[in-house]
């Protein structure tokens, strides 16, 4: 008998480059040795009490499904939040509640794109975007962008030749994760202009949208493209509320065309999560106006920490995040997964390593960034500077 | 300029069967009329106080991801829950949590099919395998089943002629969404041993596992087939528990490969919803071990009640179910679904009126099933008496 074959597509979907090293961490800390986890996105800052209080606060003794589209209450208070903090009108119509920006992207990539169309994306990417991309069967194409500059977006002529008859799509996430990339509003300016030349869709990842740094000022695409049919933005509670775990997103477009496919695909998996739309909702109504302010100076002081800290490191360069809360470094080594295990398996220092997320898993060409990690500054400062200490000792031990 | 095409995978996935009329029914309540929801499996039976107990001991300041592969904590506990109540051995290591069996459903799709690959129904077959399916690229191939001898299986020989060599695998739902049928332990091993013959997986849903009558022995495809690496299941917590809104099912297989492969695209979106994972751990462990059982006789007097109004109706014709909380109803009309938008916009009896679920959805085959409906036993008896008194009188307004 022949074994049993498994797909094409589960077997080429990668595991996730944040997440593939747990097993190893999870190991160490049996060991007895604390793991600072610098590798995933999962921020040490409490969630808000109002989300709590909405929990508390939930009364219907069944759990129901909620509609698909998500619930009328969720989709009015995000709206009302995005009108209040981003002077943006997005009506309640044009968004559908996910389960985490995750979901929302898989049925953007589902409804832009069939089996074998491309979508364009800057390198290094999401790595979340990859693995997606693998199981709906879409050719994600890259554009290289570089740490030298702080991974600016290159000129348009290197974005026009990778254009072909199969592509549907530019995606990015701004503020970027990996890089911390603040894309400008003339940058998104040209994405779309280049979007209409060819007449395919512009997907913009905004989980981050508020995370910005030295007193630049938040914008969507929506603001540059109010009512523009082409334009998807993702989004999540996830980062901005530290609400990684609640697992709510949502996808917002003028285009009732998108919305309409989208809220068949949505009937197909039934709902969202009641219990965390109700909590979210009433979160989102009640909460302290100063929370996003202090979001971004918590990060902003973060950032400036550990990148304080990295200059300290010889033969070690880095991107200068401008939001979001990731860089990307350069390791004076040739194998940052090699390293990454090394520190979780074979090393510590003072009864301590970190956790770091391997490059290469956020590039799709053949050996690009395998010298790079993405450190995610989620730890407040004391431990970011820590954890630079241990990096510093981890390489030296390493290269030696 | 063109105007923007979207994929045919989001054009082509059909909106559901079950929630398609939505809309209409809330036009009737907001006229003020009381629409009786026997379109949808929510049950109206109070979710566990041992989860509502769970959410409220959840501790954690951060509500933080989860694992991907899910909480151990939960796997865990579901695991001791099936040893408890089916005295079977499912590992930890051989369970996958997910949002729902419908992203379980996914998963096993994925895994199990590439694009134009083929998977084996029974017709009438859960709705949402179709939408599931047109997103994946999975074509699903019909053997049809029969009102009249309540949907058995069929011989062997019409099950044969519809392989090909795109086959990959046979799927089913046990007891069975729509019809509510049990397939025996017999008909289980005779679907193994066709797709023994011929190297597929066999993918059972068993969401309403617990749920069967007439003392029928409730069993789990496992017990005939354990450590069988090409069966898979489908589970959830939804029905059983009354926690449809929870989003909380599960993938169980001792396929360690398949385990692997689902466990890399599990890490693509991340993880189920944190609080809800904590909250149905809580609950499988300090479940009252009466539950199960007060729940299917809870169900069995639905069912009497439902088929003992209905057979007052002449000219209607219905399966009798023997699981889950479902009949298929042959109705004296030609298209049930303009029957039931007529149930909706255009009827009521003393101010109220039933929402059912049309049962062409249920079928790939063109125009079958167009004279059916899908009648779920979600109410309590004395609404459902009152539906069926409504339904006769909505006949009787529609054919005259």
């Amino acid at each position: 008998m022949k074994p049993l074959r498994l797909s094409q597509r589960a077997t080429k979907t990668p595991p996730s480059p944040i997440r593939k090293l747990g097993k190893h961490a999870r190991d160490a800390e049996r060991k007895g040795i604390k793991v600072h986890r610098l590798n995933i996105g999962q921020p040490d800052v409490d969630s808000p009490p109002e989300f709590f209080e909405g929990l508390s606060v939930y009364q219907d003794s069944v759990v129901k499904y909620d509609e698909s589209v998500g619930s009328l209450d969720l989709r009015q208070s995000w709206s009302d939040f995005i009108l209040r903090t981003s002077n943006l009108k997005v009506r309640p119509e044009e968004i559908i509640i996910t389960v985490g920006a995750s979901e929302a992207l898989i049925f953007a990539f589902m409804t832009c794109c069939d089996p074998g169309d491309e979508i364009i994306i800057f390198e290094p990417t999401y790595a979340n975007f990859i693995g997606f991309a693998a199981l709906a069967g879409i050719k994600l194409i890259p554009v290289a962008t570089y740490l030298e500059n702080n991974f600016k977006l290159p000129p348009r002529e290197e974005i026009n030749v990778v254009f072909s008859n199969r592509t549907r799509a530019i995606l990015l996430c701004n503020p970027n994760n990996p890089t911390g990339t603040f894309y400008t509003q003339q940058d998104l300016a040209l994405l779309l202009e280049i979007c209409e030349e060819n007449n395919i869709f512009l997907i913009v990842d905004e989980t981050y949208r508020e995370i910005v740094f030295d007193s630049l000022t938040p914008f969507s695409v929506q603001h540059i493209a109010e009512d523009n049919k082409r334009v998807i933005v993702i989004d999540s509670l996830s980062k901005r509320f530290s609400l990684c775990g609640a697992r709510i997103g949502c996808l917002a477009t003028s285009n009732q065309e998108v919305i309409s496919a989208i809220s068949n695909i949505a009937q197909a998996r039934l709902a969202a999560p009641t219990i965390e739309q109700f909590a979210c909702a009433h979160m989102l109504k009640s909460l302290d106006q100063n929370y996003l302010n202090s979001l971004r100076s918590c990060y902003e002081s973060r950032r400036d920490a550990l990148i304080n800290a990295l200059s300290d490191i010889p033969q070690l360069t880095f991107s200068t995040p401008s939001g979001a809360f990731y860089l990307v470094a350069r390791l004076p080594i040739q194998n940052s997964e090699h390293f990454c295990r090394f520190m979780l398996n074979s090393f510590s220092y003072e009864g301590e390593t970190i956790f770091l997320a391997p490059g290469a898993g956020f590039y799709l060409t053949p050996n690009a960034g395998e010298d790079t990690v993405r450190i995610a500054f989620v730890l407040e400062e004391l431990r970011l500077i820590r954890a630079v200490t241990i990096l510093k000792t981890g390489l030296i031990a390493y290269l030696s």
